[in-house]
């Protein structure tokens, strides 16, 4: 399968190592890049605040193509408050700029460095995906059955709220100090 | 410490069970008893939609004391949504009944059976506390520390919408059977 990353940074080479090792072609594109013939599989590896504008940028070219999101939209200020409204998520606007796109919630509770080794603690790494389209979600986890990660169905993509929390939640740990950002929550069965 | 438990279910009794592990006092109250003399630390371990009652009934009694809410306020007709507003939750609702009490969140993202055992997989079983009072955090991390329960800081009381949110999740996952009940999210430092 062709995977396009946007987003070089860590999250981004994070997860696209692990759809490599599953045997996908991965391409990544950075915010100076025009990217050219778009992967089937879209992973938006940048700052909720990017979202919106490489959305408008890409909207064309996206329609009909799973885009995964993975961003925890906090107030990086205040680290007190998601940015987005109560009753929605950044996944959820995603999906209002890109109507027809399958848009997917997923690798925002999963620290790069548990993505990096597949592992949280004696854990496998678990990927929680949110989506309304379940043949997307489907697709996703098959294209990574060849990696360490283990991805679970978290439900509809208005369960991107509940990920976004949680996502936010872990990293209000790691920012405290009681957890390290190589930790976090795993998923026991 | 003398701690009052409000219900005599599962969560009651599994709350229970590690405050008495830690030498504490424990006492029960089911909903057609009423209570005299409440504990220093009183626990809410009630459905949601029973919390408002208590709260009027008990209101004088509870000034001052350190109320722990441990509900997951979901709309079990359709495991579909929280019926609690979004920008809000059940705990910030139940501190606003109780404007003279220590509301604190806990416990709503630890299973029962989790509890009981003070293990999920190799984990230790981690209680995650939201609260504006720091003492009343302390007091409560204090009490449990003869148990096998580990206590992490959560942040201020605002931060129980994503302690429900957490749960919430958690839950789904077990009603869908891609985890147990005796599962969930393990905290890895």
């Amino acid at each position: 399968m062709k995977v396009t990353i946007f987003g070089k940074g860590n999250m981004g080479q994070s997860i696209g190592k692990n759809f490599e090792l599953a045997g996908n072609q991965v391409e990544y594109f950075g915010s100076s890049d025009r990217a050219e013939k778009l992967g089937d599989l879209v992973i938006m590896a940048v700052p909720f605040g990017a979202l919106e504008s490489i959305a408008n940028q890409y909207k064309d070219e996206l329609k009909g193509k799973i885009v995964i999101d993975i961003s925890n939209p906090l107030n990086f200020d205040t680290w007190d408050e998601l940015v987005v409204p109560a009753d929605s998520s950044a996944a959820q606007l995603l999906q209002s700029w890109l109507p027809d796109s399958k848009v997917v919630k997923g690798f925002n509770t999963t620290f790069a460095a548990t993505l990096q080794s597949g592992k949280i603690g004696d854990l496998p790494t678990t990927v929680l995906l949110a989506g309304d389209d379940q043949e997307a979600k489907g697709t996703i986890k098959e294209a990574l059955a060849g990696s360490p990660l283990r991805v679970f169905d978290a439900g509809a993509l208005k369960r991107a709220r509940e990920l976004e929390a949680t996502g936010f939640l872990q990293m209000t740990l790691a920012a405290s100090e009681q957890i390290a950002w190589t930790g976090g929550f795993g998923i026991v069965e």
